[in-house]
């Protein structure tokens, strides 16, 4: 059957590098990743899409565990009385929330008005303050999966900026400001690895300047990977909260001596923009390209069927899917649609390997590997299948945390001077320039160029200089870009 | 050091037989399941209340992933017109939604109303109507885990009735009634399965009377346990939605004729309510007692400390720690707190099995099990240790769900009249009778006596006899309890 029709209809109608953000679009809607809920705003995370949020969660559960931290859950709704206790909080979050009517009659006249979480630290912190009393309780690790709704305004893209998603949020309490600070780095670098393991995205890890900091935090702690447009994306942020939470929700405990101590806290988060940034780093002009490791089927046999040896096609189809089971390889045994089509859906969905097997292939016994990334073919021997798909596995992730790697690299750029600094924002770079902090001086760069600070690498030579902007001493250098 | 007053503290104070309610209270909030939100109705799910949560998600994904359901998620906020489009489902949940304020200004004033979710027929079936073509698109099987709200005005009560809960909701469509037949009872039998398997707890499976079935279901199929003060709890359900709201959403398909059908539809959920149904069940006097199979830390290893032996009973146990570490088993090697204190907070957390293991104990090369449900010591050979943990643990849940399931069968009775009805319910017994199926009379029963019909139980011999109400003729008994 002629399925030509279909294949355009499946496929990307933009290339990547002509209009990236319809691009991305596209793959996400035709990928069948997600697709825009009936609520402005609001996204259907699909199957293929959740899948990957799955891989994530079970990746970083264990990571947790390893580290002493519990999952728990905590209430949707959060008083209004609780965001006035922390001011800073307060006002980073109040336009965003969404109120619940009250509207119930007398039942709810007596009960305070209450907001869907735009994240969990007011309501969280209340259980905490009960249950807190010695250090024998500390350090307390407590980790949350949940939905939160921030009421933005601004236009929806999918997985990116959307008023609901999907995140974990962890939140810590401790004894001390040295071992929160440790463990600020801890989780933070936890993230840096299953982004860069896991999902095959290199990532710059870094202090934001105040400006950019969590309202009600001390400091904040983020990874920053480059998007192909040039924009930065936050991928993960870990923050030391300070006494300011513990003082605003009545925590304290008691400590070796019996004496009354305020204790230090952090929280950290990443969310289901995780999906968004391995579609934008990864994707080309035919769809969605996985990491392999994070793919939950790895393989798809796609059989090659004549008449006089269609049996024999699939039976050995099977025997591979068999062999494969482990990475969850499977036969696209679909009737009514060619090899062709079954390639290009394969390949829309990012599927990392295609496995293909034809008469010729039987009598060779060998099978036909194709990487999805690159599009090279190998031809693999029936016996050594199992150990050579699980190498090309390996070496594709590789490939593609360096291709990825490389591009970061490139687009790194050092200014000296303000023009330096415009003309690398202009040609979509990250820019990396000595500044020397202040939110007035922030302000005008965003106003001047539109690119905010992204962070304070850690890993950086120490260095004198001046601020970019105002030409005050600066002692360390700030990457600058363009941001989602 | 004297750790009695910690003990009492931390003790449940009234006796499960003497005042069922209170005692349930006690044990969830005291073994740190559950605590009460700072919003009325709403509650914290705690760590250790979580785990049991997440062990159920484990098991349940893996059945789900066997029967080709994938996970999804769909949004938290749905349009008012939504739950116009169905009537009977709409008039269901109107008096429990709660509606997000408008007032977000501008923005907001052109959108529509929009409530959360009290469960996600809706706004699934309205991806659904956009996703499905064909038959090739059929079976679809969708599941997501996620939060659901209804504004009850009943008593809150920790797990078993909160506005805010976490469920899983299943939704499949089907191209004919009979696959939509087959596998409403398919995930029923799973969830009976699991039930029985992994909590202990035995149930009755059955279909629920018109008058109970969920609001917008042809009919409704139900899994019923009957907790030790003899009401009934409903441990999850599975309906048969039609084709009801496929035509109020506009779900149909191409036949392999290319003809234009309807649609069949089913959906099912449980929610945690069953971690309460654990508590009621299985609890005594000292706390929770967790069926082993759920149970994340199947055992404590309690090191009974003299001066003389300290290194060497510390060094045995976490030997013994690394022989169980597939049970996840962990040495409660906290100081300062008694061997005493340590058994009551592993009994009231209901930690399956208890490993003493003292300077004795070195010397005769064992160590002390002591089971949670029975506190039967035994003392096993070091050598055996992780065998005959293996083995006490299923006679352990054996046991549990054998005890369950006595209780459970000495307390259905059946009613020949009237009189032996109210005399049943009154003596908290579940009552088998037959009924003519009548909503008036179904009604009349429940305001006379406050039970209500749990279940037509699948598993029952063909009888006939007259309705025990209005002494209509009838086919089958209906098992009545008051219930949650």
């Amino acid at each position: 059957m002629g399925k030509t029709e279909n294949v355009q209809m499946l496929g990307i109608t933009v290339k990547k590098d002509e209009d990236f953000s319809e691009w991305y679009n596209q793959v996400v809607q035709k990928a069948q990743l997600a697709d825009y809920g009936p609520v402005k705003g609001f996204m259907v995370i699909r199957p293929h899409g959740y899948a990957l949020w799955e891989a994530i969660q079970n990746y970083f559960n264990k990571v947790m565990d390893k580290h002493k931290v519990s999952n728990a859950y905590f209430p949707l709704l959060i008083p209004e009385s609780f965001f006035r206790k922390e001011a800073e909080h307060a006002q980073g979050f109040e336009p965003e929330l969404a109120w619940i009517e009250k509207s119930k009659g007398e039942e709810s006249k007596d009960e305070e008005r209450v907001a869907i979480r735009p994240t969990s630290e007011t309501i969280m912190y209340d259980s905490y303050a009960k249950w807190i009393r010695s250090w024998r309780d500390l350090p307390l690790r407590i980790n949350q999966w949940c939905n939160v709704l921030r009421w933005e305004v601004k236009q929806t893209k999918l997985f990116l900026r959307t008023r609901e998603f999907l995140w974990q949020e962890g939140h810590c309490v401790y004894a001390t400001k040295e071992e929160c600070d440790k463990e600020v780095r801890l989780f933070l670098d936890a993230y840096k690895k299953m982004v860069e393991e896991l999902l095959a995205i290199p990532v710059i890890a870094g202090k934001k300047t105040d400006s950019e900091k969590f309202a009600g935090a001390l400091y904040t702690t983020t990874i920053e990977a480059l998007m192909p447009d040039g924009k930065s994306l936050q991928m993960g942020t870990s923050h030391n909260l300070g006494q300011g939470f513990a003082k605003s929700f009545g925590l304290k405990f008691l400590d070796e001596e019996s004496k009354e101590q305020l204790p230090w806290q952090s929280s950290w988060g990443f969310s289901t923009r995780l999906i968004g940034s391995i579609v934008m780093v990864h994707g080309d002009d035919k769809g969605v390209v996985l990491p392999p490791r994070i793919a939950k089927q790895k393989a798809v046999i796609v059989p090659i069927l004549f008449d006089n040896a269609k049996e024999k096609v699939l039976k050995k189809c099977s025997e591979v899917e068999k062999t494969l089971s482990s990475i969850n390889a499977f036969v696209d045994d679909r009737e009514n649609y060619s090899p062709g089509w079954k390639y290009s859906d394969a390949e829309l969905k990012g599927i990392p390997l295609r496995l293909e097997i034809g008469p010729k292939d039987l009598e060779k016994k060998h099978v036909v590997v194709v990487r999805r990334d690159n599009g090279k073919k190998e031809f693999v021997k029936e016996k050594d299948i199992k150990k050579r798909v699980g190498e090309i596995l390996e070496e594709m992730h590789s490939d593609m945390f360096n291709k990825a790697k490389k591009f970061m690299d490139a687009n790194i750029v050092e200014a000296k001077n303000w023009s330096e600094f415009e003309k690398g924002i202009k040609s979509k770079k990250m820019v990396s320039v000595h500044f020397c902090g202040d939110a007035s001086c922030e302000e005008e760069i965003k106003s001047e160029t539109t690119a905010t600070s992204r962070c304070i690498p850690f890993d950086q030579k120490k260095s004198e200089g001046k601020c970019v902007k105002c030409e005050k001493p600066s002692k360390e250098k700030v990457l600058f870009a363009k941001s989602y």
